[in-house]
């Protein structure tokens, strides 16, 4: 019997264990992350644990629900030490999920413990971390460079006047570069109640009015020039519903004008603005030689009663199920067409979509850059042992496994940086089993070329060439 | 090598071993089957093993005729002894599939036979089976007694009078709880030919006059009480296609009365009543805290052939792939916003839905209910080994393990209860394999209160909270 | 640690070893393949390893371009020499794809070369390869001989005189059965630009004039039977959306005259005439006793820039997900209803579609004939490890794997019959591994004859009662 979370957790041969060893050590590339800039400048200490681990963690939200703990204890008013009990009451419940993974590796990584949080250990741990929390080496700055962190890609608005990061990069005692990523959910959610609030701010923000499509077209490009100039690397978008109309530049302006004088538009209408503005955004990104970030598939909000109360992003988000392929096909063709398809980053919510996301990586191509369309390491939901595998093994039967970009944080945790030990610990299991089974040859530069490209130098590569 | 079907069956190493000895001997809360509660009254001796295994049993229909075998052994005119034999004749091609497995556990479990059926053990294994029929340990209550069954929810149509569920609760020589189980298809199906049929029924039995949807709507509501009295505590739904069509009271009410006048109902129409019935059945169920259980994704009467000939449910359903996520997230979050939702349990028939119900039952919760939203045990054409490990490594990942009901029989046969069995040893494997390898704590009691919940304790708890 | 590539490659278990012994040399029968009969016919010496393995290969060209490999050394003026270079060079990065096995099994089997490709191989590798391509047992015949191939089943349009074929069948010094596949693509997608020429082809190449609908059934029955003369045993048709719509002739012949007219056809018009013309054609397949194929999923030519360039089958297609259930289920039962159902295989692009076909399959069925209606093996991107272990298993939890025909090698290329072999040891290992963990019994006989049937007897049975 292994010992559980031991220094060789998810290696099960010595092949996996080699190669482990060449790529335990390497930096971390973090291109999506949801990490505060805020929070880095600030770098300020945490008041202890719960701070640190229960505020704004959706996922351990989840779990405490599904468990039957009262709203008090997750969101509400109990005490910072209630919270945390709540928790560790939770926690030897969750075996099997990622949760119970995550948590134990972050209290043996970050915190040098190595005890099973429970509600009999809740006070000791409590206490052991909350006098680490008031060290040095316990800031968000420290748990990003204890990482080994070279790079961080945060998520932003375009109404971003990115403020932290200019302070980030000219702050000379700081030496990871932390830069943004341009994500105008804002603008092509057309049908959302708070639309023309946003559109307001974007005029505020960029110092013009926005009247027309041409001037709301030219004023996101000032944008995207904007966050260039901050360092600005990547683009993100959700999509829920990945429909692709052809639309001319006339029938997304009238959308665009009705939306301002407040008439109802058809889900025709809706589509066809998204799509043209889409077009529009590929491009710019195109011009800049941003890598293109298209996160498929989440059903959002589901859960009206608790939105009302606390808001999105308060854990009652799932798995949507709307076919992709055709909508996804045209759409990254019509920029294709254009010349002006940017590298792009497919990622999946729900994993039967795996297969339609690893050959359609296949259809689109350019000729000196290796995996221009990539497909995206397990998000969210798939973000565990069983996702990565999946995710991994489709990828390597469908494409090119060896120039994978690999993990993705997408994280809000200071924390959440031992996921990249995770998925390196899978990747050489992976590999290491088609060693040891003779399906892979036993040729050492080979593998270990392929683990460090994919643990780190192929994103280094992808962000970087421009 | 491990001899087939071993005291050790599906347990893959010691601490699965050890755990499964934990609950090999565990009872069984049987909270959705489909035996008929007429026969358990009855307590008839089986005429012989045909009556008892392949009279109705659909899953052995579909083998033997993919197999090629004539109707006539299957459903029609041959003896008893020639279906016997076509059968056996058709097991040893059955190998990997999970009727090879149950024949034979329960030939081992009921009968202590522990040959392989084909056709030429047929005649040995013939005569010994019939021989233990004549006995009194193998009628249908000895059946479920010997199985160490505490609880039967059977299905029923709202217009049953359950006679036979009283008389049993009535007989102290029987010392089971069998307990009705609601299923009012007949009232949400408007678009059948049988419809009206059903309805005059209804009246019949509550003795009223249904001429309004109001009157609809009562009359559902006192058959909830009616059943309620005889210990019902949960109701059942087929969901061919989940979709939610908000809906008004008046708009549903147009469309009843439509369908009472024999008018042609657009599709839109259909699924309007649907939607608004299906919310007012939701409402009903949450006031008296029932289980609500939603079986999605059968595409039912594929062969309209053999459905002339022999009826519905003879073996010619299969899996649909209608999309199902907006529409469920719709319907539950409609209930949960007038604070209404009751327990809910959550099927799929279609296994690459699976994250779609894994992430959709985290949605919805209630303070002081474990799981209340369930994802449920593998269905039909998945309650298999493979199936089961796919559902509970997926409820696992996505959601919180320890607090599943378990293993639903859903089974026409009184043999069935072997399946908790097969059950048992998979789920006492996976945590074995999560302990061996090091993804678990090796803690005895976890793991053990773990699998005693999931195999017997969630479930009555889950069942009796009222 | 197995050594990669050894004489048990893929089989871990003595059983499977055991198992493979008892097939390896079987013969293969190749019902569905895309070989050039007229390559067959002339049987002409490749000029190079580049001809014989690059020319065509839209397999390589995407992993070529994924890799960043320049156009021109894959489609472009580049040298053979060049090309096969860029090729070499790209393998290495392929590991974990199964085109590394490919690759490596091809170079084994054909050219007795155990070398690794890769850059630094390139040169020695290919001056082997080219030498031995100038030996007679380096032709198209001789690889299919090797092979030990009893039957190919080619590819062909209605359209095709199938002039190599008949030389083929009378060529005395060539004693393999080739026979031609009639896929009428052409007459079923009526909305595409080509339509019309294809029928004017058709007109020339059956000496009629079609200029009604009658007509042209008239002249497609008057094809299969011209086929069916050739020895043609089967149909294939691209099934890229199944969508099944109830339609009268009458409907369908409109829809035909307006297309004559060049008036613009809606989507559900496209629909109609497929649906009807489908079932006419279902219905010709049946008199004939011929096996009708649907590949149900791609999504075609997404890369509209290089079809403009380098036409269809280049390497832009990728994978669908349109829903399938309930259009298969109406068109399967329309013939069924009609009596008119023939053997029928179904083979899926989406193995999200798995359960849908794996239970369809059994909804269809006809006395005598085990397995009437097949879920075909692991299709293109499914053909690969994963692809068939999932296929295999998915097939046995919810059918009868020991009908199953077996592997479809629906290949462009002489050296792709390895497919077989590896096909055999997984297969092997499958049923291997079921033995030696207990969920089988340890019965050679059953084993043996399994395997044998679904290695070769199946498909030869299949194919062969008329």
């Amino acid at each position: 019997m292994k010992p559980f979370l031991d220094e060789n957790f998810l290696l099960y041969n010595t092949t996996a264990e080699k190669l482990y060893k060449k790529i335990e050590y390497l930096p971390i590339f973090d291109y999506h992350c949801h990490l505060n800039p805020k929070d880095i400048w600030g770098n300020e200490f945490f008041k202890n644990i719960t701070q640190l681990w229960l505020t704004g963690d959706h996922y351990k939200w989840r779990a405490m629900r599904i468990h039957g703990v009262s709203e008090a204890f997750i969101t509400g008013d109990a005490s910072d030490w209630e919270k945390f009990e709540a928790w560790a009451e939770t926690v030897p419940h969750l075996i099997g999920n990622p949760l119970y993974h995550w948590t134990h590796m972050e209290l043996k990584t970050f915190f040098g413990i190595d005890k099973r949080l429970s509600k009999e250990t809740a006070r000791e741990i409590w206490e052991e971390c909350n006098e680490k929390l008031r060290t040095p080496d316990y800031t968000p700055r420290r748990f990003i460079e204890r990482s080994n962190v070279r790079f961080v890609g945060t998520t932003d608005d375009p109404t971003s006047m990115l403020e932290y990061h200019h302070l980030l990069q000219n702050d000379k005692t700081f030496n990871i570069k932390v830069v943004p990523t341009f994500r105008p959910d804002g603008a092509l959610f057309i049908e959302k109640a708070n639309y023309k609030n946003w559109i307001k701010e974007l005029e505020i923000v960029s110092n013009v009015a926005i009247n027309s499509f041409n001037e709301l077209i030219a004023t996101l490009k000032q944008r995207v020039n904007y966050f260039n100039e901050a360092g600005c690397c990547a683009s993100d978008h959700d999509i829920t519903q990945m429909i692709f109309k052809k639309t001319t530049k006339a029938e997304a302006e009238k959308v665009f004008t009705k939306r301002l004088n407040n008439e109802e538009l058809s889900i025709d209408e809706i589509l066809s603005y998204r799509s043209y503005l889409l077009v529009e955004l590929g491009r710019m990104y195109s011009e800049k030689k941003w890598v293109m970030q298209l996160h498929i598939g989440a059903l959002r909000n589901n859960n009206t009663h608790m939105q009302n109360i606390i808001g999105t992003d308060g854990g009652f988000d799932s798995i949507g199920d709307n076919n992709i392929a055709e909508g996804l096909s045209r759409f990254l063709d019509t920029l294709d067409m254009k010349n002006s398809l940017p590298r792009t980053i497919l990622y999946n919510l729900n994993p039967r979509d795996n297969y339609v996301l690893g050959t359609m990586v296949g259809n689109f191509f350019e000729e000196g850059i290796a995996g221009k369309v990539q497909f995206g390491s397990g998000w969210w939901f798939n973000d565990q042992l069983d996702g990565m595998v999946k995710q991994m093994s489709d990828l390597a039967n469908l494409g090119v496994l060896s120039h994978f970009i690999g993990m993705t944080t997408d994280s809000r945790s200071f924390l959440s940086y031992i996921r990249h030990d995770y998925f390196r610990r899978i990747l050489c299991n992976i590999l290491g089993e088609w060693v040891e089974e003779g399906k892979a040859p036993n040729e050492d530069s080979i593998l270990e070329d392929m683990v460090q490209n994919i643990g780190f130098y192929n994103a280094e590569r992808y962000f970087s060439e421009r």
